[in-house]
C-alpha cells in the first residue's frame, strides 16, 4: 500500500507519474479511518480538504509546473501549530474551535514544497504535561509519549510518511522512541516558530518524525529558514541535511558516552541494548563521566521553561484556571514562584552551555545516549513518560536524532539518541548513516 | 581583478577557500570609488558595514558553518527595495533618510544564501519615468536605462556581480540591453514584493541584473519563494533556474517572432543585428504577425499602472506634490483622470492576456524580440528610453530575459530578448542556453 512508502519514495513516484497524490492520500485516509477510532492520533482531520490538495497537486504535475521536494506527500501537524484551513486549538478545550487567519511560517514553506496540509495531530494540553488520549500503535495499552503524542503515533501508524513536532524539553525524541520512528529535533533557531504556540521563547524548538533517516533530512531541509520574527532564528543558511544524509564520513566518527546519574533510571533491558550497540561500535566510542555542572543542566531548563510559560501565557491560565487539568495546575502554581533573578540566572547557565558544547565537538562527531529511559509506560500510568534523557540536549540547543534501533522485551520499540554540534544539523546525519551501515554490517 | 569574476565563480572560489569575500569586497569597492564619482550607480554605499558583512562570512566558513548559494557575494539592491541597515529612499528627496526598520522578504533570503548586502542603487523617482544622474558605463553621454538604472549601472560596471531591480513595464529589461548586462524578470509571482515600494500592486515585478546567464538564475533561485503577505505570490514551487540553466534542451527549441507595430521604432543598426540572429537561428524561428488584441495590451498596461500609483501613492503626492520633479507630475494629473470602470476594464484584458499565452506556449519555447529600439539614448536627451518592447510581456506576467548579444554602430550594448510560458521560467533559461551555444557555433 502506498501509506507504507517512505516520504523520499512517494515524492519520487509521483514525481516520475508512477503514483497519485490522489492515491497516496487516500491509502493513508483509509488506513486512518481503520485504526484511528483505536489510536486517536488525529485532533482534527478533513479528508475532502485533504484530497482537495492533493488533486490540485496531481494537476500542476500534468500541467508541467515545478515540483517541489515534498510534491504530493502528505504531512501531519501537531495542533499547535497555526493553519489557516484547519481549526489549531492547543490540546485544550480553552481554544476548542480556534481558527487561525494564517498559516504558521512552516506550513507556508510546506505549500511551497507542495506537501499535502494532511491535518492536525493530537497535543497534550498546552504541548505541557497532561496526557492526550493519544494510544501507542505498537501496544495499545501504552502511550505514545508527549506531548508531540499525535505526531509520532500517526507516522509510527503509517497514517502518514511526515509529521512535525515541537521540543521544549522532550517532547520529539521521546514519542519517537516510545513510536519506534525516527524523530529529529535540529539546532535552536534552524526552523522559525512564527505561528506557533509560544510556550517557552528560550526553549520551544521545532522537530519531525519520520520512518527513515533520509525522510527525516528531507522534511528538516523543506521547513528550516530564517524568518525574523523569530528571535531565535538566524540569519545565515541552514545545514543541508538531505546532503549530509548522502554523504560518506570522511574519516570513521567518534562518539562519546557520558554517564549521567539519571541513567539509573534506564530499564534492564534497554541497558542491555544499548551495551550491544556500544560494543558493535567498539572503539568508535569514548566512555566518560559527565562533569557535576551538566547533570546541573536539568534544573535549569525547568526554570527556564516554568518562568517562560508563565510570561507567556498566564492571563490565559488565569482567565481559564478551572479548564486546566490538574496536572498542570501544580505545575504552574510553582512556577509562579520562580523569581526574576532565578530565571536570569538559569538563562546565564543556558548561555554557558553552548558555549561548552562549542568546544566539546572539536573532540567528538556525536554524543551516543539513551533516547529514553526504556519502552513507553503504560497508559494507565496516566503520563507520557520522563524527557530527563533529553533535558540537557534540548537546553543547549543542540541537534539532537533518534534512531529506532532497540526492541523491549514486551516487543515495544526504544530508540538510541545521537547529538550533534550546533549547526552542524548535516554533519549528524552523516554521522547517523555512517552508524546505521557500521551496525548493519556488524 | 576578483571584482571581475562572476558570481557563480566567485562564490565556488570562496568556497574552496581561494578568495576571501574581505577581498572581493575590497575589489568592488575600488572599483566603485574609481568610476562611480562619474557613473552614480550608487544611492547608498557604506564600505565598512559592506566589509563588516564580509569578514563575518569569511569567519563562518572558517568555522566550517553552513554555506548558502551567495556565500560572500555583494549583491547591490535597487533603493526601493527596504533594509534594516542602510535608509531606503525611493528616488526622491520626499524620503530623504527614510530608514525601514526591517529588512524586506527578499533581503531576508539573501541574507540567508550569505550575501554581502553592498549597498542600494540609483533609482529614477518613485521608480518612474524622471531619470536619476546615473550614467551609462559603457559611455557616460547616455542613460543606463531606467527605473532600475543603478542596479544595470553597477553590474556593468564591475562594481559587483549582481543587482536586483524592479520592472513595473520595462525598468530591468531596457536598463540591462541599454548596459550590456543580463537581465531577467521571472513570472510574475515567483519573488515576493514584501518591503518594496508598492508602484502597482498588479504590475511591479522583481528582477535580477548579472554578467552571465548562470549568474541571473542563481540569484534568482536564491530570492524566489512563497509570501503570502504579497497577493500576487503564489504558494507552489518555484521553478529551479540554475537547474534550468544547466539542462540540456531535449529537442532544438522553437521560436515565435512576432512583428509588432511599434516594431518600427527599432533603429537600423539593431533590425540589422537582430536580422543576424534570425537568421542564424534558421528555422527555429517562425515569423508571424502580431494580432491588433496584443497590440492593444500596451494602453492596457498604462491604465492599471497609473490607476494604481494614484491609488497607492496619492495622500504623499498630494502632500508633497511642489517637491516631485516635472516629469513626473503632469503623468499624475493624466493618472488622475482614470476612472474605476476604465481601471476594471483593464484588469479584465490582463487576465485574458495571461489565459491567452497559457495556451501560446504550447506551440512554442520562447518569443524572440528586441530588448529596446536600440542603443541607449543620449543622457541629454532627459529620458531612460521607451519600455514599450516590455510592455505587453510584463502586462502578462511573463518571464523576460534579455541577453547582451548585439552591439550599435556607436559601440553601444543592445540586448536580445527571450520571452517564455508562465512559471516555466526553468525552460526559459534552458532555452536560452541552447540558443547562447547555437549562436557561438554558428
Amino acid at each position: 500500500m502506498p501509506n507504507a512508502l517512505s516520504a523520499t519514495e512517494a515524492a519520487r513516484k509521483i514525481r516520475e507519474g508512477k503514483l497519485t497524490s490522489v492515491d497516496l492520500v487516500k491509502a493513508c485516509l483509509k488506513r486512518i479511518e481503520e485504526t484511528d477510532g483505536q489510536l486517536h492520533a488525529w485532533a482534527y482531520l478533513n479528508p475532502e480538504l485533504a484530497l482537495a490538495q492533493a488533486a490540485e497537486l496531481d494537476q500542476i504535475r500534468l500541467n508541467g509546473r515545478p515540483l517541489g521536494s515534498l510534491h504530493g506527500v502528505p504531512v501531519g501537524l501537531k495542533d499547535i501549530i497555526d493553519t489557516k484551513e484547519m481549526p489549531t486549538e492547543y490540546g485544550t478545550a480553552i481554544y476548542q474551535g480556534r481558527q487561525p487567519d494564517a498559516d504558521a511560517g512552516i506550513v507556508e514553506r510546506l505549500r511551497e514544497a507542495g506537501a499535502v496540509i494532511m491535518g492536525k495531530t493530537a497535543t497534550t494540553e498546552f504541548a505541557f504535561v497532561h496526557p492526550v488520549a493519544t494510544r501507542n500503535p505498537h501496544n495499545v495499552d501504552h502511550t505514545p509519549g508527549g506531548s508531540s503524542s499525535g505526531s509520532a503515533a500517526a507516522v509510527a501508524a503509517f497514517h502518514v510518511p511526515l509529521a512535525i513536532g515541537t521540543q521544549t524539553n522532550g517532547s520529539v525524541i521521546r514519542p519517537a522512541s516510545f513510536c519506534g520512528t525516527y524523530g529529529f529535533k535540529p539546532t535552536r533557531g534552524v526552523i522559525p516558530r512564527r505561528g506557533l504556540l509560544q510556550t517557552s521563547n528560550s526553549l520551544d524548538q521545532v522537530g519531525v518524525f519520520a520512518r527513515t533517516l533520509e525522510d527525516a533530512a528531507l522534511l528538516t531541509d523543506a521547513i528550516g529558514f530564517y524568518d525574523p520574527s523569530d528571535a531565535k532564528s538566524y540569519a545565515r543558511a541552514r545545514p543541508k541535511a538531505v546532503e549530509g544524509c548522502a554523504t560518506e564520513a570522511p574519516v570513521d566518527p567518534n562518539f562519546v558516552y557520558l554517564d549521567m546519574p539519571y541513567h539509573d533510571l534506564m530499564a534492564s533491558d534497554t541497558i542491555a541494548g544499548f551495551d550491544e550497540i556500544m560494543e558493535l561500535l567498539g572503539c568508535q566510542v569514548e566512555r566518560i563521566d559527565a562533569s557535576p555542572n551538566l547533570v546541573d543542566l536539568i534544573a535549569v531548563q525547568h526554570v527556564i521553561h516554568e518562568y517562560e510559560i508563565i510570561h507567556h501565557l498566564d492571563t490565559v491560565f488565569t482567565e481559564h484556571w478551572d479548564a486546566l487539568s490538574t496536572s498542570l495546575q501544580p505545575v504552574l502554581e510553582r512556577a509562579r514562584k520562580i523569581s526574576e533573578a532565578q530565571y536570569q540566572d538559569a538563562l546565564a547557565v543556558m548561555q554557558s552551555a553552548e558555549t561548552f558544547f562549542q568546544e566539546f565537538f572539536h573532540d567528538y562527531d556525536a554524543v551516543l545516549a539513551p533516547s529514553a529511559a526504556g519502552e513507553a509506560p503504560k497508559f494507565s500510568d496516566g503520563g507520557t513518560g520522563n524527557p530527563i534523557f533529553s533535558t540537557i540536549w534540548t537546553l543547549a540547543g543542540l541537534p539532537c536524532l533518534t534512531i529506532p534501533l532497540m526492541v523491549s522485551g514486551n516487543g515495544l520499540p526504544v530508540g538510541v539518541q545521537l547529538i550533534g554540534s550546533a549547526q552542524e544539523d548535516d554533519r549528524l546525519f552523516r554521522t547517523a548513516n555512517w552508524m546505521l551501515k557500521k551496525l548493519e554490517n556488524a
